[in-house]
């Protein structure tokens, strides 16, 4: 008798905002096991924007999904079946399954998780691939030095949580901007942040200057749009801005449309856009860091989390508009 | 009897294009030379994009001129009476008076010229800050390598020509952006770049891609506005971008929206502002192989010469509108 899988396909490429009918749900059979393979139950899925572009037929940095695949993302599980002697039941594993419960695989893109003091779901967060992202962008791009301004766009964020973190532990005046006040509370009161900056409150580019008032030196940018605009206005000169993301631009239909590039000229910016498997080189110094703080609680994170695979649809559509609070997960076991 | 001296005035802050009205010619004694001083008769006064900059008030590397002020710029002249040892009459000297016929100096601030081998214009030009300009943005900042596709905007002028020759030299498939046949013909004819693209043609997004069939890896820009659009719709991965000047934008009244932001994250573009005195310690370098390559003719360039200060302010205006041919000089005595 087969194992039963659950499955999210990609079933329809969204213009625009992503739709829930966007996905199909299909049960599959778990295929048999075959020599040097391991079969691994998922516990939890992380949901992150980069997943948006994959949606999408633009030219980006990884090849469009094609409709009818399993939705790709990263995963942490528990082998519960193992042709493959690298592994054994019961090992907890960070693999890149996509949406669905059941993985197999011939182990290569498997990772054995054996830190025992942090809990797993922080791998695909704080210490995976969310932290390491954050550690690159802040640290070999943005070189931020004790006294300057580093300001972190989607400061509550899986990303920018911890960019503003390494930031403020740095000797930075560090300043987050987020959507709403429960956002921005936690990432002063929470997090540490010197100040942050409500992008819904509606005065943003005054906010930003009172927050800011020797301007900014770094910029993490995560959002792109008004919130850029904004910030390249404030910019020191020689400022540097690691380019992570640009999520208010992944659903629009028309692309914003940036009126001050010249600020990048007269300031004589560097703009680095990155993606953290172009600097593998430095992993594991980046991982070695965020260990280290994690375990003695120096630095924080959030989780938030949805049970049951067939709530991953909505609930990556909420990470899209800023719903989430913290690193979306989905638990599925 | 005191000698007469001519200078050209800042006389109006301009909104949008500059006009002739906005400067002032006046007539004026040269003072008497104090000890330590030296009196230069400038032979040579060089016309550059960044002086627009200087005459707005808006935020810049370089503070705003202020109304009443001598036009600020790099002269080569004769040294006609010295009060300073460093110095002897006739001496040929690189310094920065300005828009005038004379002009004293305590002398900190001038560069003996002692190279017999080339017309002493070409440090105001292709051995002067344009030429080292163009030097620092393509080499420490483009780092273009055999068989890269190298961008140029404003090909034909005083830094774009030498950009491209050097990414030439390199080894590189070198194209160029220019306004209008004439100067397209002599960046691939006499320039020897392999290609060169017309923006006034008409087709300029299909002509670029018909230019760059391997894409783009490095973007040397002094432009601005669609250019930069075309052209980050056409980049590698890993593309640079020395981002040098903006001169599409200098006298624009409503800057130029670039839709295309994203190019930058998905691309992994480092985009990089900077000013030639920004990197003071790659002059020496920079200086030593444009001289041997001036020299031995494999390096060239072309100046644009008008006679008479009086000429000055129009040969300006004319420079911010693409008529100039090469590197625009007024030639002073």
């Amino acid at each position: 008798m087969s194992l039963k899988n659950t499955q999210v396909i990609f079933a329809n490429r969204p213009h625009g905002w992503v739709q829930e009918s966007d996905f199909r749900i299909v049960q599959t059979d778990v295929p048999t096991l075959q020599d040097g393979e391991v079969l691994v139950q998922n516990i939890f899925l992380s949901l992150d924007p980069y997943m948006r572009g994959r949606m999408s037929q633009a030219k980006s940095y990884a090849r469009p999904m094609e409709l009818g695949d399993v939705m790709v993302g990263a995963t942490v599980g528990v082998v519960i079946a193992a042709k493959n002697p690298r592994f054994s039941e019961g090992d907890t594993v960070l693999g890149y399954f996509g949406w669905q419960y059941y993985g197999i695989s011939k182990g290569k893109d498997l990772r054995k998780i054996t830190n025992q003091q942090v809990p797993s779901s922080a791998y695909l967060g704080v210490l995976g691939v969310p932290g390491t992202t954050a550690w690159i962008g802040l640290i070999d791009i943005g070189q931020p030095k004790p006294g300057e301004t580093v300001v972190v766009s989607a400061a509550s964020g899986a990303v920018g949580s911890v960019a503003g973190q390494l930031a403020k532990i740095r000797g930075c005046r560090t300043v987050g901007t987020a959507g709403g006040k429960t956002k921005c509370d936690y990432v002063v009161n929470e997090l540490g942040f010197d100040a942050c900056v409500d992008y819904k409150a509606g005065h943003f580019v005054q906010d930003l200057a009172a927050a800011t008032p020797d301007g900014i030196d770094v910029y993490f940018e995560n959002v792109g749009g008004e919130i850029l605009e904004a910030v390249l206005d404030r910019l020191n000169p020689f400022a540097r801005i690691p380019l992570c993301g640009l999520i208010s631009q992944y659903n629009a239909t028309r692309p914003y449309e940036l009126r001050n590039v010249a600020a990048l000229l007269v300031n004589r910016v560097k703009l680095q856009g990155f993606i953290v498997t172009d600097r593998m080189d430095l992993w594991p110094q980046a991982q070695n860091e965020l260990e280290e703080l994690v375990s003695s609680s120096q630095l924080k994170y959030r989780e938030s989390i949805v049970e049951g695979l067939e709530n991953a649809p909505r609930a990556f559509i909420g990470l899209l508009k800023g719903e989430n609070f913290g690193k979306q997960l989905v638990k599925l076991a």
